[in-house]
């Protein structure tokens, strides 16, 4: 449904060349597109009215740096905590030592989310971070951390609007689009008012949060052709129910290859704890011996199949299945009958 | 003629599409897209081999910062010369700021451009930066600066590929994409190998050249429908017959808008020194009475006519021509004809 969504822009002449011939984004025209998108935006998440929206670029690496420049002078000791369940959020915490102090809370193996009476939380720091779903590790918090009233900074990059969420918990929340509303190169920043005004000196002007909430996201140049689509997918989500139907679709999805997994007899395995699940990015390996061999076998049958993307992922190793809002029930079907089909397969063999 | 090459790529729905949804940046496909926009420049601008090629995001305004992160320790002294001719450079200078000491070597009142031998340049200065075409100001540079070995840097947002450049006078030369080759969403760096490696320690890593060069420019998800059309809006200039033909061409445009103010016996004024005007933002006044409502009539009557964009600018005034590389030679003549239809109305008046 997105591809044919995006297919419409294809066609969609008049404002689509202009977007992308982009012969003035200070116009009344790229104004409105814009609006549009933060108008969506705000509805779909019921987002707070003392909570500014931005589309900036850089991605969700970009923002790594731009959290601890725009936060971590909040409070006079520059520190901040960081609880890492991931790759991202292991990269996140590895830039925000260029700005200051980085106590990191929470550290495991990758395969599950300690609880929260474990974390020895900082209660001087600026802020609280972590990364809402890991998709390399398959990794996602089915519950908002309580950080004792210190601010909490949430990447939501690949499962932003794959479920509604409270906003009214978090100082920031930030996400690339490509995963879930968009193509690549524009990043939504929604930022609590009263953070703005703590940036470090030698913040890059772009990544200014009060810089750019005073130029409504157009400080310089924005990724125009990159809002406009985000804003037609935006606008697909509202039509297709909103947040809540697509957190409805995506637990059905997951739950489908969580149960094939579960119900393999051990043929397949996912190493991540139950709890901690990603319903977005789901890990699994093959239980066997040639485990190596048959996970590229069903890699390349999968392929073939055109239905889904599975790949093992270099850092991770075994198979991975991203759930975007895109793919469609049907298409988990069909992975789910090919797994089982490819199972009997080997297991016989 | 680039407005139809951009609606090809609506069309051009296999490769398109896929790049648009952006399944994933790291595939073979991918690669070859960056691969060939990268030989397209390197061929176009005879890139020498020691010079690396990156396609960043954040645009003109990030490289403000980022040259600085990146070159300002290349000596001890981290201090900078800018030539300021404009708007664009006086804004780098003051980004740069932040993380040096800067010396403003040139300053003027944005019309001219004043001869080398006034220039304080410091021999301690990490680099000379300058602005090769101040689009607001309509000031562009007709010489390359002599830094007297001192790395030199060159923001060319505004005239890339609009003219031939001997890239091994440079240590860093970065354009965004709009004007010239492309959508907005993608700088392009052309650095050279040695000034790798000085990067300052705050700097962000989707900033640091050093980390793009070892990533091949995917350190983070790259804008890549932004770089797929940029790859084809270069393989246009090339099949058009390259930099050389654009600057014929740039030339011949821009003369004949020039010459219909210069014979308009002082109706219509330009306030840019002739030697330093530049050839694809011209900028002229009416200088008559009522000027302001004779601009703004002009300005309504050539938008009417939807052959080329003109709009005064706040800062400046009056009124500017922009001469991309998309506009043709009887948009030009069809403009001219405009202003010396108006010009006669108005004189008789």
């Amino acid at each position: 449904v997105l591809l044919k969504a995006q297919q419409n822009v294809m066609d969609f002449e008049g404002l689509g060349i202009s977007v992308l011939a982009e012969v003035s984004y200070r116009s009344p025209e790229f104004a409105r597109i814009l609006k549009a998108s933060e108008n969506h935006l705000r509805e779909l998440l019921k987002i707070p009215e003392n909570y500014k929206v931005l589309f900036l670029q850089g991605g969700g690496t970009g923002q790594f740096s731009a959290v601890p420049l725009n936060l971590i002078a909040l409070k006079e000791g520059r520190c901040a905590d960081y609880l890492v369940t991931g790759t991202w959020s292991a990269k996140a915490a590895l830039e925000a030592e260029k700005y200051g102090k980085v106590n990191i809370v929470h550290l495991d193996t990758y395969n599950s989310i300690h609880n929260a009476n474990d974390w020895n939380l900082n209660s001087d720091a600026s802020y609280v971070y972590y990364c809402a779903n890991e998709s390399m590790a398959g990794v996602e918090w089915d519950f908002i951390p309580d950080t004792k009233r210190t601010v909490l900074v949430c990447d939501m990059s690949s499962n932003f609007l794959s479920k509604s969420v409270d906003v009214s918990k978090f100082g920031v929340i930030f996400a690339s689009t490509q995963s879930n509303i968009g193509c690549t190169g524009v990043t939504v920043v929604i930022v609590r008012e009263d953070l703005l005004g703590f940036t470090l000196e030698e913040c890059p002007a772009i990544f200014n949060y009060k810089i750019q909430v005073e130029n409504n996201s157009v400080y310089n140049t924005p990724p125009c052709f990159s809002i406009y689509i985000m804003g037609l997918v935006l606008e697909w989500i509202k039509n297709s129910g909103g947040a809540e139907a697509m957190e409805e679709l995506t637990v059905a999805k997951s739950k489908m290859i969580y149960d094939a997994i579960d119900e393999s007899n051990g043929f397949y395995v996912c190493p991540v704890e139950v709890k901690c699940r990603s319903k977005t990015n789901i890990l699994f390996q093959i239980n066997k011996d040639k485990k190596d061999i048959l996970e590229k076998k069903l890699f390349d049958k999968a392929t073939n199949h055109k239905m889904i993307l599975l790949k093992g992922h270099g850092s991770v190793g075994g198979i991975r299945v991203s759930l975007c809002n895109a793919v469609s029930v049907e298409d988990v079907q069909t992975l789910v009958a090919l797994m089982k089909n490819f199972m009997e397969l080997h297991e016989l063999a």
